[in-house]
């Protein structure tokens, strides 16, 4: 059953979001942990579908790494939760899994997905293994190095004249494309199993989310809050959202007690969060008051340092990743001496521009016709 | 026990080569695979050092991924063994681990490791996080982009002026620095992981090893021969060594059924696998002959066709990582049809041109001044 993360009506008429505006998600799963096997098998009472060996690219059960420096430096125990060996070297693969199955199950022959980066190549990679055509729609003002790992999957890749928030919720209309975007409801199903695998592994204090969307944030709180009410774990832990200061809505709207409002330009050199309209982050401002969780904003130096930082612990991040570790100095007064600390590490440093690709444009009214 | 892998001579007055020139090996070793837990506890009795939680970024129990397209298009069964989600993006990390675990063993301080590529991200990686001084030691005209991922992790770089395959030889000889270089005899332990882990999954008919320095080779080899030795196989599969056309010496040896000699200046977009002059050549050669494998050669024309195929089965890989896929078409007369064959996928292809660095720079023999 599908329900607003919102407002909490149930919606049957649409797959994606609430006639109140907010992301719908499906209703929390009942069940137990089965033994052995992957996370998927493990805890497939709390996934939407059943994985076989065929449908998976051996996504998901990525290590869990204690930070040795770090931990030592914050007098904290840091574990980095390590999504960058992943199929496309994001946690996006987690998500995108699930989406696509719920594209075939509904018969759609072509899926899209509006995203410049981790998510249009995830999105793209599955839609080729799995054989559906895919559409991947860009900004037109997008570097054409930066679509270098999308084409290397074979997507028609197709630049949108426009504004790009406006694009997310165009493209959630048009009925024959199945539109697997940032909080769709079947790819928040594939990011609870991070919260598994890391419940699984340690009892954690606090988990640090890089935020932007607020789909991952989403997914994340959903997992555990089915364990908890599943009686698998006593206790949630602290959840932190933490964004970039160049681009950082939620925060704003965290700080302030008001709705999230729109961002001005993104500046800010976490591409991979710089989301100024985030379409679940009215959602996640929700969850953080019901939670007690927090906020955070991190400028660019501190995320460099803290790049830094996180590779000499073993893992070499994109900006976006970095942004938890930044976030440390202004989060551990709160903290107990030895809390256990998890932040996620969302996608890989080697995630730079690559090959150049020529992109096709058309403005947004020409879009419908074109595709 | 150290042999030569070359002359069976038993060695114990050097950690790397025989007397002979050939690289020294670990005798093979007896056991059987214990239940439960990731390859490295499984098949404990074969590995040099039992790894802890504590040792590990979580290398290797990489997915095996059979090919949909190809498989079709080839009429085999085609599997893919996925490398590019090591924790450093190849699968030099499942032999860095013991080449790091034998340095502590043996009280170094530093490691050092010749390399530009791979195998440097990889040493300076596990490096940091076991807390060790890292040296890298690069040609003097390496460009400066290709060193970004390298250097992330904070060891030292240097360029050292004169013959690239002369340095692997003279860094041998530095005594207060334990080089893991491409053939070491640990780095060739971790690397029969791989061999189990497609073992335990297929019953494979043929393994495409794409060849460089002869050290992959020599792994997966040397893990099958265990299982076979110990009676968990009743028979090898064919080995095929795989190399670009542009820097083929140990297959012009083979074809000419000569000893492997120095090849001219590489030419080939497979940059990760073109050592002219391959330290563990003519112990591949030896295999192959014993063994009755095969050796091919393919153009980068073929390659860069190959890695565009290997994308659209859910893999996007370096060039070097498709020569496998690309000698298919010379290989399967050779194949039943249905034939069960692994290509081994080495290295991801993001690994592009990052950050820019500057190195320091000395001549051949100002190098152990410097150091």
């Amino acid at each position: 059953m599908t329900r607003c993360a919102l407002c909490d009506r149930i919606d049957t008429s649409s797959e994606y979001r609430c006639t109140c505006g907010g992301p719908l998600q499906l209703d929390h799963f009942k069940g137990s942990i089965k033994e052995g096997g992957n996370v998927w098998s493990a805890y497939r009472d709390f996934f939407p579908y059943n994985l076989s060996k065929e449908d998976s690219l051996g996504e998901g059960n990525t290590p869990l790494i204690r930070a040795k420096r770090l931990s030592t430096k914050f007098g904290i125990n840091l574990y980095l939760k390590n999504e960058t060996v992943n199929p496309t070297w994001s946690f996006k693969d987690r998500g995108t899994i699930f989406g696509i199955k719920r594209a075939l199950e509904l018969g759609y022959k072509r899926i899209g997905t509006v995203s410049t980066g981790n998510m249009a190549a995830s999105v793209a990679c599955y839609g080729a293994y799995h054989g559906s055509r895919i559409l991947v729609l860009v900004p037109t003002d997008i570097h054409e190095d930066k679509i270098g790992q999308i084409s290397i999957y074979g997507p028609e890749i197709i630049g949108v004249e426009g504004d790009y928030g406006e694009l997310y919720y165009e493209s959630l209309d048009m009925d024959d494309i199945y539109f697997i975007n940032s909080d769709n409801p079947y790819r928040i199903e594939g990011y609870k199993s991070m919260a598994f695998e890391i419940a699984s592994d340690i009892d954690a204090s606090h988990v640090i989310i890089p935020t932007s969307s607020g789909g991952l944030f989403r997914g994340i709180v959903k997992g555990y809050e089915e364990l908890f009410q599943n009686h698998i774990l006593s206790d949630l832990p602290k959840f932190i959202a933490v964004q970039a200061a160049g681009c950082s809505p939620i925060h704003r709207a965290f700080e302030e007690g008001e709705p999230v409002k729109r961002w001005g330009p993104p500046h800010t050199i976490a591409k991979a969060i710089s989301n100024p309209f985030p379409p679940s982050g009215d959602a996640v401002l929700r969850k953080l008051k019901e939670l007690k969780g927090t906020c955070a904003a991190v400028n660019d130096h501190g995320i460099i340092e803290a790049q830094k930082n996180i590779a000499r612990d073993g893992i070499y991040c994109q900006p976006a990743s970095a942004v938890g570790v930044a976030a440390l100095p202004q989060l551990i007064n709160d903290m107990g001496q030895g809390s256990k600390v998890v932040s996620l590490i969302t996608g890989s440093g080697m995630k730079v521009e690559g090959r150049s690709t020529k992109v096709n444009t058309v403005t947004m009214s020409d879009l419908r016709e074109k595709i």
